[in-house]
């Protein structure tokens, strides 16, 4: 199964793409879209699209899986990577894929095994689980990562996870 | 000169197309794309943005103008209301088109004269303006006949509105 794991954000979107099959993983390729603050907001939503749509119909991913967002209380920073997010999910949609979404907390029991593990015990399972000289940066790109193996991993969590 | 204004939102997306010429307004069409909130946000997300590229690419409108978001305090919100504009914006910038953004209050000031202007006061000018019989509903379809022609009036307004 190939997995686009995607880490929403506005100036950096991180993606990763993961061939998982029994019960080992491999990373395929990662990276995140950044586009500048001095771009208007169309063409940096349309830049996201774009890229997103290519990078699906190269790797062609089985399913692409999203991580939820959370703002306590900015509700401007919210509104930007909302939209964001929004078209990441589109590009997807109108590619056809199956997309399922993860909230922060799912992930890292998803990754490692526990959801009050920190950033950096995340970033070092998958270095471990990916088999990967470093951890990838920006930490968007790890974070990426992180939801396609959660996904991979929620097969065996669904009921806990209660997926749709 | 043909205006698609948008009042961005999720249960309900607002859009209204008007001619502009001489001064003067005719509603071309209007309506709301509305997506039950039983389906899942790929879905309509994705609805949102094929029934948004239909719209393109029926009345051809020369611009589109769509309202900028304000929340207080309800991040939540926020991001659902943000994935669904982001949509919007990007389905636009996909199809060429223009796209000029308006706060709020550029609004009420492009349409009635004045910021402070109330809801009804708006509706009541819109009405007048685009000489229709009566207010069109619901409340989102007469915003994004609003932000239709706050764009249109902005031409006149450009010096005092610090426009892109």
């Amino acid at each position: 199964m190939i997995i686009l794991g995607i880490d929403p954000g506005f100036a950096i979107m991180g993606y990763g793409i993961i061939h998982y099959e029994g019960n080992r993983f491999k990373p395929i390729h990662y990276g995140a879209i950044k586009t500048p603050s001095q771009m208007s907001t169309d063409l940096r939503l349309k830049e996201i699209y774009k890229d997103l749509c290519d990078i699906i119909d190269t790797y062609k991913p089985d399913v692409v899986a999203i991580e939820e967002l959370f703002f306590n209380n900015n509700a401007k920073t919210a509104i930007m990577v909302g939209q964001a997010r929004g078209v990441a999910i589109v590009a997807a949609a109108n590619k056809g894929c199956l997309i399922y979404e993860y909230t922060p907390l799912q992930v890292k029991q998803g990754v490692v095994g526990y959801g009050r593990a920190d950033k950096t015990q995340v970033q070092q399972m998958i270095k471990a689980l990916l088999n990967l000289e470093k951890v990838p940066k920006p930490d968007d790109v790890a974070d990426a990562l992180a939801v396609a193996v959660c996904h991979a991993h929620s097969g065996r969590f669904n009921e806990l996870f209660k997926l749709k």
